[in-house]
């Protein structure tokens, strides 16, 4: 009968547990002090809090931490190198990948191959990808790692608290839910979600680049833009990600920006991806995209890559050696870029924009003409500082940000809810009181 | 030391207090059995809030109210019609006007006039507007009404956190402050904010569409378009306003439609202002902007209507007699519009569009042409219900919305916070035990 909105004690111990708990895990090693001071509890509340996750196997107590200036150094605490990993799964145009990562965002566990997925039938690639799953899970089990959960990223629109892939134009996937295969063949470790990878590449920079040796961490507001074969982009406000009442928000590739221009496969005319996206870019630069794509070795394992890129990798070389014809073609995705963004930033005003998956590595062609854009668009009113232009730069992850930000996301669970399930069973019941 | 996010006992009490006084608000007459239906609260609890809100004067008892089907009904609490009034200010083009709103959301005086605002100096400007807001205070105090803050409303970049006007094209104003004028003359109720029009139509229609009379109140995330002179947006998030790092979020005006066309003021090329502003339809529909603009006269009160929207009116009624210049400006506009609300919904995905301002006016002409567009560009998911269309209707409070929403916004300190302020001094003290 409470209401989800209400205070209870319950849910207050629930949060303060996952403040403590994030403190750690953004900032350790560091003392009970410290964590007093930076979640604005008691240092007696936070001793309780420190006590039961120390029990339940998520912090440990490393040498001396400095206090934050004051008094003699406390015991250091520090999240686990044991204990939960989250489990990340990505279903690419032309590769499969599986990892793990544990408490203090350290990969533990790897396995990635090419694929031919485009317009392909969900049940190979599914069954394939479950055999992966099952190698990663056997992996960490290994180390003293248990599986806290998955994510499975994918190119194309979820719907929004479902596992349902509604649309995925580049698998060719109409209302897939990949969860009861993964769940048949794989023993798929739960909470078993299914996201957008523009999305969970842009929860990757946000959660995997602060910290001590993260360095370069984003604002709380920005836009990240995703591409491999599509066009893709999320929003981040306020540290959290904008997801849609359909959770089909970030539809950049699909923002029209030459409205009675190319023909797109959506239906309509002159969309962003029809100028920036990776077939138009490989035309443009005078490739044939078919024929490069066709170019993988579907079978061939690649265990510590996330995919070929190939084609991607062959516009920068090009564009390196000054290929003409593949600048030319770069310069005005970028143009495009520029125009589609300028959009988005007069509606949303993000302190920053991310460029991500591929367009991480083409950043350098791209850029320019992107700001040019960009700029003379957007200068009604000066940006952080007083600059005339927002901030544009590429995405710490890259092409490896939707892996990476998929397995973060299914640490989520137990960073939200330290204590909430029973993934170390006895011992977080008796702990949490239920 | 107490970080914002940390739960205290002091924070709950207030949260769970606004929680009780917003339940009355938006359900009342109600007993006290539905608030803590509502809440998620013990019954015990609320009636402990209930008495401390009925001291203050903020709720007032009425006579029995159904207690949502079980038990016999208890006494009813509404919320006071003395007590708190929020003033709101609007500072348009071509108008100025000023009203009070009590807790119940009525109105309870207002006060405007035709203004020629246009590239017009701030002193005057400001000066006429502090005594529309002396008049408004005097005639509510007349009423048992005390005011609890005043938001003004302008059409023009509000940087966050300040009441800087950093950018108002149409009034030709730059980093102008109103604030220490209307403070220093007409006794300016705190606390006093200046936000922009378009994000306060939207919030009107949030807050003064729902409860028992209101009828359609809209969904909690809706993108409103708002157009006096230019065109701005509002983007509601889970019913919060997304206001972006600046302030500037909105700039629908400055969405690129045609990235090769029409110069625009602020220095870039094919903005949506220079296809669906107002000037650009007038002209269009073969008037003179500037002529109907001077047919005003600026020295001539209106006691009762918030301004003259004289050539909007103008529009309309020449649309309404089928004449074909005008109703092919409407059409193209609504084409323009449907262009850069198409690449609003890709990125956002909210579940409505609103038409505000004068646009609420004209949606028959406009809409035909602009659902159109819509329609053909987000055509990649099923909407709602498998709708093959986002909804798009006129706003509820059409050109009334920025003054009314500025209004609500100035009552929120007590909304949010009922027992913080001392608008009844003595009492409110002693009940919140600081």
């Amino acid at each position: 009968m409470t209401a989800p909105g209400a205070d209870t004690q319950h849910g207050i111990r629930r949060r303060n547990l996952a403040r403590v708990l994030g403190a750690v895990a953004a900032d350790g090693p560091v003392s009970r002090a410290g964590v007093a001071a930076r979640v604005g509890l008691t240092r007696t509340a936070v001793s309780t809090l420190v006590d039961a996750l120390l029990r339940a196997g998520l912090l440990v107590e490393t040498g001396p931490a400095a206090t934050g200036g004051r008094g003699r150094p406390g015991s250091g605490l520090a999240v686990s190198g044991t204990g939960p990993a989250g489990i990340g799964a990505e279903i690419g145009v032309d590769h499969l990948a599986v990892c793990a990562v544990d408490l203090r965002g350290r990969i533990r566990a790897r396995v990635a191959a090419d694929a031919a997925n485009r317009c392909s039938e969900p049940g190979p690639v599914l069954r394939r990808l479950a055999g992966m799953i099952t190698e990663v899970t056997d992996r960490i089990a290994a180390l003293d790692l248990r599986p806290a959960g998955l994510t499975v990223a994918v190119p194309g629109l979820v719907a929004r608290g479902t596992t349902t892939v509604v649309h995925a134009p580049n698998l060719g996937w109409r209302n897939v839910d990949p969860a009861p295969v993964l769940r048949a063949l794989a023993a798929a470790p739960e909470p078993l979600t299914v996201e957008n990878e523009a999305g969970l590449g842009a929860l990757a920079e946000l959660w995997l680049s602060g910290g001590p040796d993260g360095g370069g961490a984003p604002p709380p507001d920005f836009l990240h833009v995703s591409a491999e074969v599509g066009i893709g982009a999320a929003i981040v406000v306020g540290g959290q990600l904008l997801r849609g009442v359909r959770g089909f928000a970030g539809e950049l590739g699909h923002v029209p920006v030459y409205p009675g221009g190319r023909p797109c496969g959506c239906g309509a005319r002159g969309c962003l991806e029809q100028y920036a996206g990776e077939a138009a870019v490989l035309r443009a630069a005078g490739l044939d995209p078919g024929r490069v794509a066709t170019g993988l070795d579907p079978g061939r394992a690649a265990a510590d890559h996330p995919g070929p890129r190939a084609r991607v990798e062959l516009l920068a070389r090009r564009a390196a050696a000054g290929d003409r014809a593949t600048s030319a073609a770069l310069r005005d995705a970028g143009t495009a870029l520029g125009i589609a963004l300028a959009g988005a930033v007069q509606l949303l005003d993000p302190e920053a924009v991310l460029l991500g998956g591929a367009l991480a590595r083409l950043t350098p062609w791209l850029l320019p003409s992107l700001e040019r854009e960009l700029t003379a668009r957007t200068a009604l009113a000066p940006h952080a500082g007083g600059a005339p232009r927002i901030r544009v730069t590429a995405a710490r992850h890259g092409g490896d940000g939707p892996l990476l930000g998929a397995a973060q996301a299914a640490l989520r669970a137990v960073l939200d809810d330290p204590l909430g399930r029973s993934w170390t069973p006895a011992v977080s019941r008796q702990l949490s009181g239920e």
